[in-house]
């Protein structure tokens, strides 16, 4: 079986109708591209779940800032085509900006109709140095759902923040669908994957290490019986690389998205830090 | 047949989906209670065009300004229940605040999650003097798309701009229905229907006929070969009685929304004004 890589929408459209009309649960695992094994761990689970398995690849503009790596961002829509078809996806959809915003719109929240998540959500971690980009992921999510109309659809926990804030607009917007959160698949080493890793210097890479290793330490140290938050935030400093500036390290509840001074049972640890010029972001839930 | 009234969401997803299963075509009528013959036309037509029909009667409080009249608007689900029933509509939905928006969040950008319009289409008109009211509302039909997912959502003419903002959001979205706009219904003197009528005097309501006599007469004169949209404007105004005070007279390209100095085909003229202490709005489209 050949995976069909359509571009419009209209395409996806008319075949998830035929899907429905035959009974068929669908799966949606949404993608930038440049898909490594975290996308293969969630096109695994999809494909257990659902009768049939959408991918997309699309590098969001509008969820990136102006300074940011759009541009730069690494697009291998062949590569990203041959794992999708040994994995037995049925679709690829890739569309072009012009296809999922329109011609001539001005990307911005001037001319076209945004999701935006609770400001609770998005103005702390990620959102608070990347003003706009979940409402740009948010917006981006919910078209495609509403283009292929999965009954589940897959994220990884990586991004744990991006995670929290589409399962409350599926539960505040009631959609008809179902988040699976997916696992943090890591190196050997334990580096989380994350399409911009290539961007890393080998040098850079063995730096990068640093985090992951702060969040096992912190993990480890929970598990000895420390549970203060600023004790645990003070070892996390001691392990990461001292050329690395920590953007945050946080400890909130995986519950409520609330800061929490006491580590126990859902409580998300993220880190978010610049190697080089790359940021990197990474977390364990306890 | 007796109409059957659902306040929980569960309820209305189930049976919308045994409905789904058996290929019928579903028509939502969202409104806030308070029915007219207004409401009336919207639910013809639904039963004209669809298998089933849902009406919601729902005030929506995420939709009005503090100031605002969201306490005193006009309930009487008794009376709605019974013009429906006669009409044979399926469901009326009408659920509670909370039914909606979930137990102990804030009603605000803060704890949920919004549908927020281009700024170009919502910093005009009546969203000038209403911010926020148009986030209100697309996040309300949403969400009321998402429970009742209907075929076809009807809505009145006589509310332009949340139509063109419903229209645009459909779009930009990508859902899967289409919106039916319905003619403005008009009392025999001409004046617009609306629930909101019934705060009206009798006096009050002898001065607000003159807000659709302003907009006869510019229609006249246009037949009459008077297009400049300065000229016009004067001419409403001196229609309008003394002493109410127009919110706007606007001139605007119903296909994009823009400003117009020259009326021809497809132009909205939209009028607001207050009429006492009750805020009327009505339009025209050449």
């Amino acid at each position: 079986m050949t995976v069909t890589v359509f571009n419009k929408i209209i395409d996806v459209k008319n075949t998830v109708n035929e899907w429905r009309k035959n009974n068929k649960t669908i799966g949606l695992v949404p993608t930038m591209g440049a898909l490594h094994n975290g996308h293969a761990s969630l096109i695994k689970k999809a494909k257990e779940t659902c009768d049939k398995v959408v991918v997309s690849v699309f590098v969001n503009p509008i969820q990136f800032g102006p300074n940011e790596d759009y541009n730069k961002y690494p697009r291998d829509l062949e590569s990203d085509r041959r794992l999708c078809e040994e994995m037995g996806v049925d679709i690829i959809f890739a569309p072009t900006p012009t296809e999922m915003y329109g011609e001539g719109a001005k990307l911005s929240n001037t001319d076209i109709t945004f999701v935006c998540p609770p400001y609770n959500l998005i103005d702390c971690l990620c959102g608070k140095s990347r003003p706009g980009h979940f409402d740009g992921v948010a917006t981006v999510v919910l078209k495609l759902f509403n283009i292929v109309t999965p009954d589940y659809a897959f994220f990884g926990q990586k991004d744990a923040q991006q995670l929290f804030i589409l399962k409350k607009m599926v539960k505040d917007l009631n959609l008809n669908l179902t988040i699976i959160p997916c696992p943090i698949v890591r190196e050997s080493d334990g580096l989380a994957l994350s399409s911009r890793n290539t961007y890393l210097s080998k040098e850079e890479r063995e730096r990068a290490l640093t985090i992951s290793k702060a969040l096992n330490y912190v993990h480890t140290l929970y598990k000895k019986g420390i549970t203060d938050s600023a004790t645990l935030f003070d070892s996390a400093v001691s392990v990461l690389d001292k050329e690395i500036e920590p953007e945050y390290i946080e400890f909130r509840d995986y519950e409520t998205f609330n800061k929490t001074d006491t580590v126990k049972e859902n409580t998300l640890i993220a880190i978010a830090a610049k190697v080089g010029n790359t940021r990197l972001i990474d977390n364990i839930i306890i």
